[in-house]
């Protein structure tokens, strides 16, 4: 009967592994929150101005009536739209090699502080990684730290989920910023 | 043998619940589709029409070529773009102390009839919930209910999914409209 | 003792399989990347180009200082939005009969090359499919095939997650484009 007292022991064990792994009826998952990859990446935006047009690595695409599109709006830019393809460095340095290019857009959205919202992707194409990264979300940007989602991704990052820490690293006046993005991904195929 | 009969059946049992929880190969959830946690928000949109720059809360940003930014277009103000920093309340009324900031852009996006495209976050600071939720999805805005992807979230709602079905509450003319909007997540970690 | 060593390799196996569909503290997932649902089709855009307002599915919103919106700009359209609402077909040919409606909006991003980024639905509501499916991601697309992410559905398309492979069908001048989209869905409730 020892055997028998063993076995039901196992029994136990894989059931109650079974049991943690995934509640059969819903999706909460009270897993410890460790990511399954870690990236930290610098990306650098230079605003069209109507004088940088070759420095330049995004522009105002869309303004609100009282608005225009070579200097950033009044009320805190709120209702401007910014396209952007930023190069992604590695370090702090805008004259790094970049590793990839940031694309997407950024909507400035409230008229009392700064705050944006942004949907972009992390394109890669090195030998290093190879796919994106797609980003949407929430940009209260006078804060030292924000959270925004990490949605989707292909290739490398293929169905990858996460949330990426952005904080500003730099800005001069309001034609460049540098964020740095400290991604943690907890989905990973 | 009764014992070993015994064993067999419990494993099988086992290898059910095993098969069930998850398939190997690929990630076909057949779960009662149960809410992890469900949410009722109503958030309060009034359009910058020329006059209203103290009240409004979203502006035009973008018009197709026929269009202005004082006024929606005409054809079902297709091509129009919105952007918004809404006051989210917990009742259906406009000046109830607002719990979190609706925050994104909606595109009007058919010539025929009304209908939608929305990217935005619901930002939460205060006691009671702090952190975002984030959605994309189309808004047929002439249905009664439709709904949208929460796509991810932040703090209090990290990594979350889930779909919003949306409703309108209210509107007056094309100046104001009031969204109810029932959460329910599907995913919480 | 034959039945006792069945047993426990039976055990080992159970304990395996467990192991293998989900590790227990993140979200590390090993399986095959096998689609629980492939589903393809064909979307068809005609740009507003200030003479084909009857047949145009999409306008420019957005441009930058540049720009105007009855032509797409120079820079390789860097910064134009365009918004559409374009017809959904089974097979490539513009007439065939609409299953459904992709609605949303994409914005060139990059002034060297062609190059996008999207934000759309895919909106059903036919016998054959009710729901929506919602896509994000960059689409550099010069490149014969480029995969955005699905993030998210809603009816038929509950909670999907997953990504779509598109490709340039077809393109006549910059006024009409066709794109087939080969959608492999890898989440599906």
């Amino acid at each position: 009967m020892e055997i028998t007292r063993f076995v039901f022991s196992l029994l136990f064990l894989v059931m109650m592994t079974v049991g943690s792994s995934g509640s059969p009826n819903h999706w909460r998952r009270k897993r410890v929150r460790e990511p399954c990859k870690k990236l930290v990446f610098y990306f650098h935006d230079i605003i069209y101005n109507g004088h940088n047009s070759k420095n330049a690595t995004s522009a105002i695409v869309g303004t609100p009536a009282w608005g225009n599109r070579t200097i950033l709006a009044g009320q805190n830019h709120f209702g401007d739209v910014v396209v952007f393809d930023d190069p992604i460095t590695l370090d702090n340095n805008l004259h790094s090699a970049p590793v990839g290019r940031a694309q997407g857009f950024y909507i400035y959205d409230k008229k009392e502080i700064f705050t944006a919202w942004l949907g972009f992707s992390f394109v890669f194409n090195s030998t290093q990684h190879k796919g994106s990264i797609n980003f949407a979300g929430a940009d209260p940007l006078m804060n030292k730290t924000r959270d925004i989602s990490v949605i989707g991704g292909t290739g490398d990052f293929f169905m990858t989920r996460g949330v990426a820490t952005l904080s500003t690293d730099a800005f001069e006046g309001e034609v460049y910023f540098r964020l740095r993005a400290d991604i943690n991904l907890f989905e990973c195929w």
